[in-house]
């Protein structure tokens, strides 16, 4: 019997028009999709009507499927020869825990493919009309988690000393606190923006400076999923808007 | 007459398979194309046969299309009720300059629609077979350009001490001095990697410790445009090939 392989496919923010055609075909030729959290689960029924699907996350109060048995439903499949396509929101590679699979599965001697797709930061930002990395503004950026392995948070001093544009993810439900330790280092007019479910017909977004930011995100109800955007290169949107003659206060949408 | 718009569209790193639905939709739907460097030509003739095709770039001694001309260009056209498409490499929103042409043409009264793409940071690192943020190594990743207005380099130490991984864009050709001075933050056996033409068939890379990078490149003759992955995450590549009973001097592809 042939050694399956594992296909792990970044199914970019939800919008299935954000899959790449790499990503369609890979899921399309799937004898097992593993469909994680946040993955819009219309993915398996266009695009893989035949495959066997296995959900392997759940949100709200239900306790996720635990990251062992996920690895372990890959190695048997894969085991058995079937070609396993492991479906995950955004990009693979950032934030998805791809690292762990990846060692696993090469471990057990099965073969592993990745596909690219857009992460929800860059959803955000397409969606605000700015750059991650407007040269007036900053260098580069940095994408960080707030969430960490041993629930302490990252060195946001540290992070912000750098001036680069900061895409935090999972931290809609700690904004209060981010926003705090940021206001140490950062201005309290730092452009900031929070955009939920970026990328998708449900996605919700509110921009306000830095000093605001928590209170008006908690106003307009913007809850996880989201990604936190800071930096003079996220005014842009607030310039933009200002420009149309929406007055500050109105610059949600 | 209407006034046309602009759809700032990113092509990703040249396979046209790692277009998204939405990018291939928007170019079908062009009247003019501005295709810009490092874009897949083909991009044109398979995806808008029809459409006006203008290139905007040029490489190899050649001087690049000036800015204020590609804007004036995407402005007029605009104004002209067509519908511009102007396609980048990787995702505009990263070091592409989208944030000041989204200005111009904002500022002219022209709609900007931006259309996501797989930036060449997470195809080499999809290469490579490695998480840009295993957890077991970092908090996040740094996209960065080496590349400053000013003409001086990013403050590499500063972000050497945040401990995540660097995505160096537009380095390849000062890899020598990038390496040397992230050598006074970053240990010499800190994994690092370069991937010319990440994620098309022109693909070629090479990984090394920090400390020999520079001269291994050099050796593969890996020049622009590439990017340059530092961090422990990258090393999963190496601890991989390693596994395979491939010795460290043939780590490269």
């Amino acid at each position: 019997m042939n050694t399956g392989k594992v296909t792990l496919v970044s199914a970019g923010p939800g919008d299935l028009d954000l899959l790449t055609f790499k990503a369609a075909k890979a899921i399309a030729a799937a004898d097992v999709l593993l469909i994680d959290d946040l993955v819009n689960e219309e993915i398996a029924t266009l695009k893989a009507p035949h495959a066997r699907v296995v959900k392997v996350g759940k949100r709200g109060g239900c306790k996720s499927t635990p990251q062992a048995f996920i690895q372990r439903l890959m190695r048997r499949y894969a085991l058995q020869g079937k070609h396993v396509v492991r479906i995950k929101g955004g990009d693979a590679l950032l934030f998805g825990r791809a690292g762990e699979e990846i060692a696993d599965l090469r471990h057990a001697g099965i073969d592993v493919e990745i596909v690219n797709g857009i992460s929800s930061g860059f959803a955000a930002a397409a969606s605000l009309g700015v750059s991650l990395t407007h040269r007036d503004h900053c260098q580069g950026v940095i994408f960080v988690t707030a969430h960490l392995r041993d629930g302490t948070e990252p060195d946001w001093a540290k992070l912000a000393a750098t001036g680069m544009t900061l895409a935090i993810y999972m931290g809609a439900s700690r904004i209060d606190s981010i926003s705090e330790a940021l206001g140490e280092t950062l201005a309290p007019d730092t452009p900031a923006a929070v955009v939920q479910w970026a990328g998708t017909s449900r996605e919700k977004r509110v921009c306000a400076p830095l000093g605001d930011i928590a209170a008006r995100a908690a106003a307009q109800q913007i809850a996880s999923p989201a990604v936190i955007l800071i930096g003079g290169a996220v005014g842009e949107a607030i310039v933009e808007l200002a420009a149309r003659g929406e007055p500050l206060r109105r610059l949600s949408a």
